[in-house]
């Protein structure tokens, strides 16, 4: 007999309504049941999303939807520009090296949100850039970046904005539209608290135009084919039929609440996190630009962040997670996205006090539970 | 209150214990719970493609698959051979365009199957063909393709053999190794009895050769990468853990029966369906190599063949497939594959009677149920 408590930054718990509709008998794809399906999905998403633009759902993972932005707005031999600021803001220049685009790099100190100034010096520097890749938290640093400020200096210029979003939507504001984000990648196992195995793209008329310029070779991620099926509420390939359907179960959820609400919620969540580790004695990673989605905190000199991160989940069934890349061993992350609510903020921190202690960590013993509780009564 | 019955070539129909296990609560995937799950499902694809050769799972369709065969074994300028008897053969061709691979092609009547001997005369005409593109069962049509006698006549040359067997994977015999299949593509929506979301690909050391060499861009269905994570049990990009763990039901329950009596099984299956299609007088669309994976059988002259299968799904709730492509309107194809049993059939065949009567055609009441009653009597 063993309780697990999940608290990572993807997956995410899943409500049990979610985890019910996959259990449901499976239906064809093919069929006006499906379509109905298929079109609730896609409106919920725009609705997650804040956008008019089309919403593809991909059967991949939001890697697939990173690589599909970046084979349909770019021809080898282009030019963009890639924020890296942690693991995954890197993968965007990983994607473009096989594909034969240049990507400049914008290299971000890990911890520290890019400046929105930085992309608009770059962008005037070389009018050759097409499409700026940014990421809206970087899950690995729990840094988010300021999208709203990055829009308004990208749509001054011809290139295209694309966000990753994947760790983000659904659970800290992202305004599609009113921030000229032209393109919005994520994916199902975050703020949308499903499984993962889908991946989201969002495209505005802007990107389009690019899309139907591109050179790249592609097949399976091929927007256009997108494009020509969903006009006929319909998918090019075979969809993951289960995820789409347990999708509109959360998408209902979401705005049943209302997106004010779910945004409400997850600030809630953070700021006692926050407090929470600070009061144990841990410093924020990211004490400028800390997001909503997850929390990092720096392991206390001389203990082993990867002990602490094991001894939680092996022996008191608490999975988080630790450092990525360059900050293996040096974090513990705190995910306070989707399906999770204070007081399963609060277990996480309880079993955290409970394992620093037992490490031999100084600190008094309740007092980032009771912190986490004072952000939480207010 | 509406009672639905899935007999469609993908989705099939799933298992309790299949669609149970996705309504677990869900676990994170870098974690030894996981790469437990992982192993598992790794070994037991291995039992049911027959192989000692590495399997890899994908987040995607078949179709993605599909792709991650071609781009991985062929770079731009390459030849490969491509046998099309059908909607599915004719992707592989469709998949080589965009990355500049020379497909000949090989157009095999719908209906009929490939002359492993006239594969034999392409490959020696042209010895720069690097990758023979077959279809183990072509789910349009219902044939089924001598994989092993093509597997002889691939072995003798430097050609590596790619066999699409995403319908037929678990459902008719493919021994992979035996045969000389360099690489088998699947997805799990079919004789797995999962939903789609999955797919897989088995890879020979003769094809890790081309992998190496390959110069095609890829990322995300890059399987240097998969080999890569596979070898330390782990997956280069977040799985889809719901589908993974449905996957092991799916196949524990295949291991519990065993290869060969599932092969019966489907076996007696087509048998009585096809009989049963007959003796309603509708002929078979594939007579000299019909599949015991979907039976596709001729509608009757003068009848609407899409309101056939329409008025069986939307008014009596029995979902069977239509012709696709050239043969739209003109077949029927019933699926008896993965968790379809006898009375499955039978209750498929009693509403394909009753509508056939609605709709005009003449024919003796009960006479495709008893000839399938018979066939399952034997």
């Amino acid at each position: 007999m063993r309780k697990n408590y999940l608290l990572t930054p993807g997956p995410t718990p899943l409500p049990p309504k979610v985890s019910e509709a996959m259990s449901r008998p499976i239906i064809h794809h093919r069929t006006p049941q499906f379509q109905a399906i298929l079109k609730e999905a896609t409106e919920g998403l725009k609705y997650v999303f804040q956008t008019k633009n089309d919403v593809f759902i991909l059967a991949s993972s939001g890697t697939g939807a990173m690589e599909a932005s970046v084979i349909n707005l770019l021809s080898p031999g282009d030019t963009a520009l890639s924020v890296q600021g942690g693991k995954f803001g890197e993968r965007w220049a990983e994607l473009c090296k096989p594909y034969g685009i240049n990507a400049e790099i914008i290299d971000v100190e890990w911890g520290k949100a890019v400046s929105p100034l930085e992309i608009e010096k770059r962008l005037k520097a070389n009018p050759k850039i097409k499409v700026v890749f940014t990421t809206l938290c970087e899950t690995s640093t729990g840094v988010v970046n300021d999208i709203k400020a990055i829009g308004e200096v990208v749509n001054k210029t011809e290139a295209v904005l694309v966000v990753d979003a994947i760790s983000g939507l659904g659970a800290i504001d992202l305004k599609t539209d009113e921030w000229f984000c032209d393109v919005v990648v994520s994916g199902s196992q975050k703020g949308l608290m499903l499984p993962p195995g889908l991946g989201f793209i969002s495209v505005s008329p802007k990107a389009f135009k690019l899309i139907e310029a591109s050179k790249s070779p592609r097949y399976y991620f091929d927007l256009r084919k997108a494009k020509k099926a969903i006009d006929k509420t319909d998918t090019p390939f075979t969809p993951a039929i289960t995820l789409i359907i347990a999708l509109n179960e959360a998408l209902a959820m979401i705005k049943e609440d209302g997106l004010e609400k779910v945004f409400a919620r997850h600030k809630k969540m953070a700021d006692a996190t926050r407090v929470a580790v600070q009061a144990l004695g841990l410093g924020l990673f990211a004490p400028t630009a800390a997001s909503d989605v997850v929390t990092a905190a720096k392991v206390p000199q001389g203990l082993d962040g990867e002990k602490l991160v094991k001894t939680m989940r092996d022996t008191y069934g608490v999975t988080i997670a630790g450092g990525q890349g360059e900050m293996k061993g040096k974090l513990i992350r705190i995910a306070h996205m989707g399906f999770i609510e204070e007081f399963d903020i609060i277990a996480g921190i309880s079993c955290l006090e409970k394992v620093l202690a037992q490490m031999g960590h100084k600190f008094e013993m309740g007092k980032g539970v009771r912190a986490a509780e004072e952000e939480f009564l207010k």
